[in-house]
């Protein structure tokens, strides 16, 4: 790994591409933030227009912090997506219209820099794995929980993609065969259970449960369900209890399956995670065997906002 | 890997060791099987007097295979185990007593030649992609369906094991949060809907619903039905459909976890594979992303009962 060479020094450019916004950052080899800015991602315009602002952008970042000769970008993006092309294969419904658009050869062209993609809960699995809960863990599941539910899975060490670079998506595996039918396909998906919508149809039903008015429907954010635990309000405590063991149930079966030392849940949600941490671990322990309950630990990620940035610069660091 | 270095000669000695019955074999390294034979296991006796029986067995073989100088041997055995310390730890209920046995060590001092273990899924996995349906195929899950249901993954060529050599426990997957409790913790887990005890399960309500009256309950074994289905009896071929709707809920999500290129139905239950198959593939077609039908094939073992010595063999020809 290139990483490894002995280049303290070593400084890479990280874009964490989303639907509504795109990250840019000058990270160094040690994991600090050297820059950092962010733009509207505007995807209804096409992935050239966006690269040319992007490579604008990380250029000045570059300036900004001091640093020449950056020859290495990192970039974390909606899937799915073809690792080994650089392609974004089909963004839907995060990048419509970006279906196919080469972004590594196009950011590529712009900085002369070679450019890696992958998804951005891989690269989330990367950043824990590299900063966050799961340093020194090579077997870890990294669960990025908001509008839908990615994950990540580093397996002896390695990021695991399968064989069209769509493995990991856990969000689409079933807790209830005759549940209902999920986008993907599928049936009782986790992601139906334990989504922000999810969430917000949780909390409405508990604060009418309890009695309670109902505020209006657009004041009903995760963010205000957090803020409302926080303030003691037993309904919202209790939806995210309930959330955490829906995760729970499905973190039982990933257990089995992939037998890891750590389940980190990370996104926007786990930042409720002292409401819902308490209840996903009993869940999981209670339903599994005892030889794959040495050593797992279930925990929240350290790193917020950082971790798509700090996942997409690991990429370009660990280049082989 | 040793089996590579230009040594088309090289034999390697084989353990196929369930809880009834023990088979061991010479195997070339190209995938022959030049002598077996098979013993009780009978596990109420201890570890070492196995072991005996095994390594005097193995010797015999070699004598009668005319080889000489067999330095490898590989186990397939029922876990849980330890890969790396070579130990049956846990191998509950199939090998009572035994736990802790430290079977690799125990065969070595008798054999003078290393050995290596890994749990009967995996091994079956290593066969596959040895000599079976994965040849060339680098992303393949493995089920083995019988009594219960196990799994052996390859990701990217290489067998997952997880953190403490526990990972592939597919069979432990639930498809139903609210399901029955299984012995592992979990509820709803694939294997109590689609092992053998389901089956026999299933055609007699099928039987019963057909208006057709039961056959004494020991004569309903699951080949029983597999002959009765082969000779046409709707309750018996739609017995197996059933099944192998059930698999294909649970192999749904197994696609969207890992994004294979193979799933194998292996074990006893897959020699019913031809009124199985049809219905496992629409149900998972139904109920995967788009990218992940790419592709994705769902196939029959077709190695039968050679299978476990096989992929023992493999373990030991690729030994590091």
């Amino acid at each position: 790994m290139t990483a490894d060479r002995g280049e303290p020094a070593r400084v890479v450019w990280a874009i964490d591409l989303g639907g509504t916004n795109t990250k840019l950052g000058v990270v160094s080899a040690d994991g600090r933030i050297l820059a950092q800015a962010a733009f509207p991602t505007r995807p209804p315009r096409g992935g050239d227009d966006w690269a040319n602002e992007a490579a604008a952008a990380l250029r000045g970042l570059a300036q900004q912090a001091r640093v020449a000769g950056i020859h290495a970008l990192g970039i974390g993006a909606p899937g799915p997506l073809s690792v080994r092309q650089g392609v974004l294969t089909n963004p839907l419904p995060n990048l419509p219209g970006w279906q196919g658009y080469p972004i590594c050869a196009a950011l590529t062209a712009r900085l002369g820099a070679p450019a890696r993609l992958d998804n951005d809960a891989n690269v989330a699995a990367l950043a824990e794995h590299w900063l966050g809960a799961g340093r020194g863990v090579d077997n870890l599941i990294v669960l990025t929980l908001g509008t839908g539910i990615g994950s990540g899975i580093i397996a002896e060490g390695r990021l695991l993609h399968g064989f069209s670079d769509n493995a990991g998506e856990l969000g689409h595996c079933s807790i209830n065969y005759r549940g209902p039918r999920c986008v993907c396909g599928n049936r009782g998906c986790i992601e139906l259970y334990a989504s922000t919508d999810a969430l917000v149809r949780r909390y409405r039903t508990n604060r009418r449960r309890a009695g309670r008015p109902l505020p209006p429907r657009a004041d009903i954010t995760p963010y205000a369900i957090y803020r409302a635990a926080q303030a003691g309000e037993a309904a919202a405590q209790e939806t995210f209890a309930q959330t955490g063991r829906f995760l729970g149930m499905a973190i039982a079966s990933f257990v089995h399956a992939f037998n890891p030392e750590l389940v980190v849940l990370a996104g926007g949600v786990a930042q409720a995670a002292e409401f819902m941490l308490a209840a996903t671990r009993e869940v999981v322990f209670d339903r599994i065997y005892p030889d794959h309950k040495v050593g797992l630990r279930i925990e929240a990620s350290p790193l917020g906002e950082a971790m798509g940035l700090l996942g997409a610069a690991r990429l370009a660091l660990t280049a082989p």
